[in-house]
């Protein structure tokens, strides 16, 4: 690791557990039976442990959504040709994804990341960060996804984004991604973490049938045999780089970027679980501050979730990624600091107590 | 029936399936793989298909909650004193509730009615549907929570004020209710509606412990006797009068008023269930309009969702009731629309097909 990644990864620290006391305190002098809102009030002392302080307003959310294309379409393992990417990523700018519409729905500010599409896009509103002009990966299957200074210089750029973001006030960070084929990349990274068989990892992404799944669990297969993985090495960015995306790369440190900061980090389905399993390899404290917006139904997401302990406030069978799931989760990490800031005291309403 | 209830019950009709269709071919075309937005599609296609038209513009929410007191809390059901009902109310009313702050976030219009709450509240803001003076019902361990004549005149009034928010312009109407001792009268309805074993519908409500909740399947069992259900009649409004609460009896009532003018109708927890198993029993085509916003943790609602068909939206262990799980909701049934009026088609954004 170089210098602001391993600065970064160092800064890190587990979430406050005394806030999270007082937190449980204070709501519970709120006018509602102890507990009654459940899980939202799990979320709100988690929220709270990880800012290491009582929020007295909102967290202002952005929602950083990265796209990159892969080399391992080259198997076959997506339905959609491999353009779609890079429209996607001028849909997301112009407004017309499902992402463009939850965040503005969510009132999250969107930030829409090239982290290494094939074909450049003109629009306006995308953010470039293109390594070395490194356009799209190596095909996992026979090779390396990218080189190694690559992926840390992806790292770094997603810390600086965070960083940012941190300063410009944003409270809360969730993630995105976009980048066809990316899930059989995600399960490639997952069966090399956890680690686990790609059986285990492999689903039907956006739409393939039986057969185009168990082609997807061969190309996994061949991808951590031709990278010599998990053998190798247990370096978290060595596995990054020989079976990540470019677009996952920046994700990871857009994580690392906003836990250091303690801006808790949203997380939306299966790719951005696969950059949090990066990021946690990297700083185990760095779980703590992460919140699962949505359940994919992509069987290695379950795996996912389990390792990072994390139990998703959606299950409505999103499958779509973008970040379309946290930004619909949004609603409810707001909700969660409303009842703290804004809610009555038994004392203040004149409510009696049970 | 009498006349406005009889003629409201005569006016619904199960949501159009051609419409249904329609929405489902709309959303195929739009940029993401078919169905990747899993239940929140269906969402979408079954609003379209209760208004009888394909939305063009967001649904504009209110949230109705219903406050009354019950005689049963003489039977020891509750932890908290009666006393709190009216407390409540003026809290709801005054924004410190729960269900008060999470309307504000989730942009919805919150209408607090007394339907028969012990002490009159002055606070501003409170709409009184008082009938007759009936301020809380009948212990309904010893004889009925109220007669008949109350029980339609109150489901009268919930019709009526449903009528006016859809004459208003509200789209979508979320129910929630407020009353010590009512899931003890919820697990009474259900179970001389379903009919089911009152040891399957009772449960801890707002924080019964063990005994406790063995002492309210008593009283609910004792409730059934003297009350002699469901053996003597299967006249949901009989059931209603018998062991229901007056302001189960009014969001019965606006829940059927509701639904009769194609407003979808969404559900809380475990006490608007129960009014939703009456309004299905007086009229079986409305059960295709209720959206279920929340899974409580109370065992009766388990019974009555599976009754209706109806999967819900959020399962985070909220019990509080108030309509708190309807206003959390509230935001997925506003993007719910928001994907089908704000993203783009395949070919406007020029992005290609798989």
């Amino acid at each position: 690791m170089t210098g602001r990644l391993e600065e970064t990864v160092l800064r890190i620290r587990p979430p406050d557990e005394e806030i999270w006391r007082r937190t449980a305190r204070l709501l519970d002098a709120k006018t509602k039976p102890p507990g009654s809102l459940g899980r939202l009030e799990d979320l709100t002392c988690r929220l709270a442990s990880i800012r290491g302080e009582v929020p007295s307003s909102r967290l202002a959310p952005a929602i950083v959504v990265a796209a990159a294309d892969h080399g391992v379409v080259d198997e076959g393992v997506s339905p959609y040709p491999q353009e779609v990417t890079g429209q996607m990523l001028a849909n997301f700018a112009s407004g017309g994804a499902a992402v463009s519409v939850l965040a503005k729905e969510a009132g999250a500010r969107l930030v829409v990341v090239d982290a290494g599409v094939l074909s450049p896009t003109l629009a306006d509103g995308v953010r470039s960060e293109i390594v070395d002009g490194v356009r799209g990966t190596g095909n996992i299957a026979v090779g390396p996804a990218m080189t190694v200074p690559v992926g840390v210089v992806l790292v770094e750029r997603g810390i600086a984004l965070a960083h940012d973001l941190a300063d410009d006030g944003i409270g809360v960070v969730a993630v995105g991604d976009m980048g066809i084929g990316n899930t059989t990349v995600a399960s490639a990274l997952c069966a090399a973490l956890l680690p686990a068989d790609p059986a285990h990892t492999c689903g039907p992404g956006t739409g393939l049938d039986e057969a185009g799944v168990a082609r997807k669990v061969d190309v996994v297969r061949r991808a951590l045999v031709e990278n010599d993985l998990p053998g190798r090495s247990i370096d978290p960015i060595a596995v990054l780089a020989s079976v990540g995306g470019l677009e996952i790369a920046f994700l990871t440190g857009v994580i690392l970027g906003a836990v250091s900061r303690r801006v808790p980090v949203l997380l939306d389905g299966f790719v951005t679980g696969a950059a949090a399993l990066v990021a946690s390899a990297l700083s185990p404290h760095a779980t703590g501050s992460l919140v699962a917006a949505t359940r994919s139904p992509e069987p290695g997401h379950a795996l996912v979730l389990q390792r990072l302990g994390l139990e998703p406030l959606l299950d409505i069978g999103l499958r779509l990624g973008e970040g379309s799931g946290a930004a619909l989760a949004l609603p409810l990490v707001r909700s969660a600091v409303a009842i703290l800031t804004d809610m009555a005291t038994f004392e203040a309403a004149g409510v009696s107590r049970g």
